[in-house]
């Protein structure tokens, strides 16, 4: 079975909501998703007693409806779903998301068997299944959505995930980052597409640029392997596994019914492949952020820049912590920081201590930065700061926009917690491929995983 | 010398300004903070040309106030100090704070000679000095601040910071978490008053429970091994050390001029006198509030309640990776979980996954809740979750409060990033002694650190 098989997934024409609630009920999330998003298409709700729903006419049954269906969203009684699933094969349609839990990762014989006879149906029928207990498909270029007030917006992130509500969630923290996504596909217990299928589908969208994961467990292995070897170095992906410990583990088979598998052989095959492992959300973010605006290049030489003294220090650490080198800096770019910064307070090696009147007298920091940027012994510069009052603060960012639209070399802000309180100020950095994170330890990690990644692909001889 | 004559600088009656800019220029800072906290005492500005600065009186030198002065805060030109100084003894000045800076952060012989002389004239004169290259003092209770728009309200923690600008991000971030500072001083290059004797003054204020710092090295070994020594389990000292690789070591010295020392050693003292370790200032947060709102009480068995199925997995990891253990329900518990529960999409083992439904009943989430704060097997709870909407948060975050107030046992919240977007939403909790955590990871940590303070105290026969 090839990753084309999933195209109906990705691209209906026209779905059928089956168990659609009337009312504000869990499962009405789909419809009102469809709806947000602007479905191009028909949306057919399907309710045992309802003759219309939102003022969309309403069918009885799935076979009523009277023309094609490309996807069904399956959300009805647990008892109703293997019914449901024949009258899909009967209306031939091409692919099921089924919401609908309370199968495998209840851990007893009757679920697995339940889930088995599913893709048993669906192979006889000629579709493919999402799910079980899973949210399905977000993708803005379909207009899909499993959730309203998703972004519109399709960007270069892919993401899988078994946990429906990661999704709702991680999109909430990639929106006020101006990160966004072209498909994401939460995917339950998995009973007939896995993972594996997917991360090869993404692959080969070359809308696609950067491909994350939550992930639980697989059912199989062998394709796991061969997926990810596919994958290697060619794109990143960046992984989040879950259930390393006993309790995580028993956790991961009560939610998705997954088998979580043993922690050491994960570790290998993501050395193996180059896949970047993350340990929970915010790293996730982190890393994510770094790959989307930072560009493949250089060998990781940092500088930093700070105005508070303190966290310039705590820098310097982190940076040499994640295993990057601290940028010795060129004679003339020396020579041109004196001419720039007061002579007290101030540090001009790196660590750059550009001192706290900066806040005050913007140019100590734009200048140095400026100065920084056409050093050819530096390829990243770490820069903390603000300005002392939101206006100022605006001036900065202005600035560090401005430098960036002249060079390519990679311009990381930390907004510092408490220094720019204010998030909407830094939406201008994010547009212009600035990533901004809370610390610098946070930054240096993402910087340090995603030149990794990059060693990565030069010893594969993917990139030079 | 004993703690005892810091007192002058905590406390001080009368204050000058010496050096206080007329415009909005970095060292006015001093004189608005003050303000703005509605110092009690009488403030003199003292400039060489200017005869009224913000409607205050102003001196052209310090000899030349008529009225007894306690405190000097200098921010008057490095070539002037020395005077300056020498007026602080012939006015019998009890205490200065310095916050010119070029002395031995410079890392060059003259800057630590002339702290030399800067420690003799102050022995001479009677007076302690803080600094130079700082920011000083913060203590509302004396209505002392080193910048504008600090809180007003005294709490019980107290923060020694060799990084002035630390004091205003770190206290910002604990602000808008409503957490409230006793004391904090930033004390910078320490050529009098250093780390070990401020620590030695913290421990002795009863009005101070939990004491952090943030440091880069200190001037003396023996001192701060005593210091250390009497405060080991008596009060929780959570210690953000920098300075620990050959990059972070050179910062600090040109920051503060500080000798950070050897890291295996100061890793040796944490453990040996139960110092609490944090590497970055989010996790220096996350634990000062951990020990802020909760009990140093029972045996760290956790129960977590989610929402969201994957978060679940998750913070069963980071729970068990924390050294927690998880606890076992009581049979009573889980009868009662399975009344309040639905049948599918969820999971009644720990961690408890209450079901997507429940952003929509907040009874799933409350009475949950209740269950297990009755349960005699569980010490804390950490619950994932909020309302599907606003007016459904403001709901969950009621009930949390209402079941918080007639219990002891630790309950802890993770407003997971893109699930409570609001923050304001939060401060119920915080106020009722529940902190929240942006991830169940660093609640975890938290919590855990606590928890193995709370061994050693009982190891050391502090605690039973």
């Amino acid at each position: 079975m090839s990753a084309k098989d999933l195209n109906a997934l990705f691209n209906p024409r026209s779905i059928a909501l089956v168990g659609v609630p009337r009312g504000l009920k869990a499962g009405k999330v789909f419809l009102l998703g469809l709806m947000d998003q602007g479905f191009k298409g028909p949306i057919y709700p399907v309710h045992p007693s309802a003759s219309e729903i939102d003022g969309l006419k309403t069918y009885p049954r799935l076979i009523d409806v009277p023309d094609p269906v490309d996807m069904a969203i399956i959300m009805s009684p647990r008892e109703t779903v293997m019914d449901v699933l024949e009258e899909c094969a009967v209306k031939e349609v091409k692919a099921v998301i089924l919401y609908t839990s309370g199968f495998s990762e209840l851990g007893d014989e009757k679920g697995r068997k339940e889930e088995e006879r599913m893709r048993e149906i669906a192979r006889r029928g000629g579709f493919r299944i999402i799910g079980p207990n899973c949210m399905g498909i977000y993708s803005p270029a379909s207009q899909l959505a499993p959730f309203p007030e998703m972004p519109r917006v399709p960007g270069s992130v892919g993401f899988l995930s078994q946990s429906g509500s990661l999704v709702h969630l991680f999109t909430n923290m990639c929106t006020s980052k101006k990160l966004y996504f072209r498909h994401i596909v939460s995917y339950g217990n998995s009973c007939d597409v896995d993972f594996p299928e997917l991360l090869e589908w993404m692959r080969d969208d070359d809308n696609v640029r950067i491909i994350c994961a939550y992930l639980e467990g697989v059912r199989e292995g062998k394709s796991l392997v061969k997926a990810l070897k596919m994958i290697a170095g060619r794109k990143p992906l960046i992984m989040w596994k879950v259930g390393e410990t006993d309790a995580g583990r028993r956790a991961a088979t009560s939610h998705t019914g997954s088998l979580a598998g043993k922690p050491h052989l994960w570790k290998m095959l993501f050395r193996q492949y180059g896949i970047i492992e993350v340990s929970d959300i915010e790293e996730l973010l982190d890393i994510v952020m770094a790959f989307y605006h930072l560009l493949l290049k250089g060998q990781g030489r940092v500088v930093i820049v700070s105005g508070p003294g303190g966290p310039a220090v705590s820098a310097a650490d982190a940076a040499e912590r994640s295993g990057l080198s601290m940028a010795s800096l060129g004679e003339q770019t020396v020579k041109r920081l004196r001419g720039i910064l007061p002579t007290t307070g101030v540090s001009l090696k790196n660590p750059i201590d550009v001192g706290m009147a900066a806040s005050f007298d913007l140019r100590h920091y734009l200048d140095t930065l400026d100065a920084l940027v056409q050093d050819g012994g530096v390829d990243a510069i770490v820069i903390l700061g603000g300005g002392a009052t939101n206006e100022l603060t605006e001036q900065y960012v202005e600035g560090l926009v401005r430098i960036k639209k002249a060079s390519d070399k990679a311009i990381i802000a930390v907004a510092y917690p408490g220094f720019i309180t204010q998030e909407e100020l830094l939406a201008p950095l994010y547009e212009s491929g600035i990533p901004v994170y809370p610390t610098p330890k946070r930054a240096f990690r993402a910087y340090a995983k995603m030149m990794r990644f990059y060693q990565f692909q030069k010893a594969r001889g993917i990139a030079d």
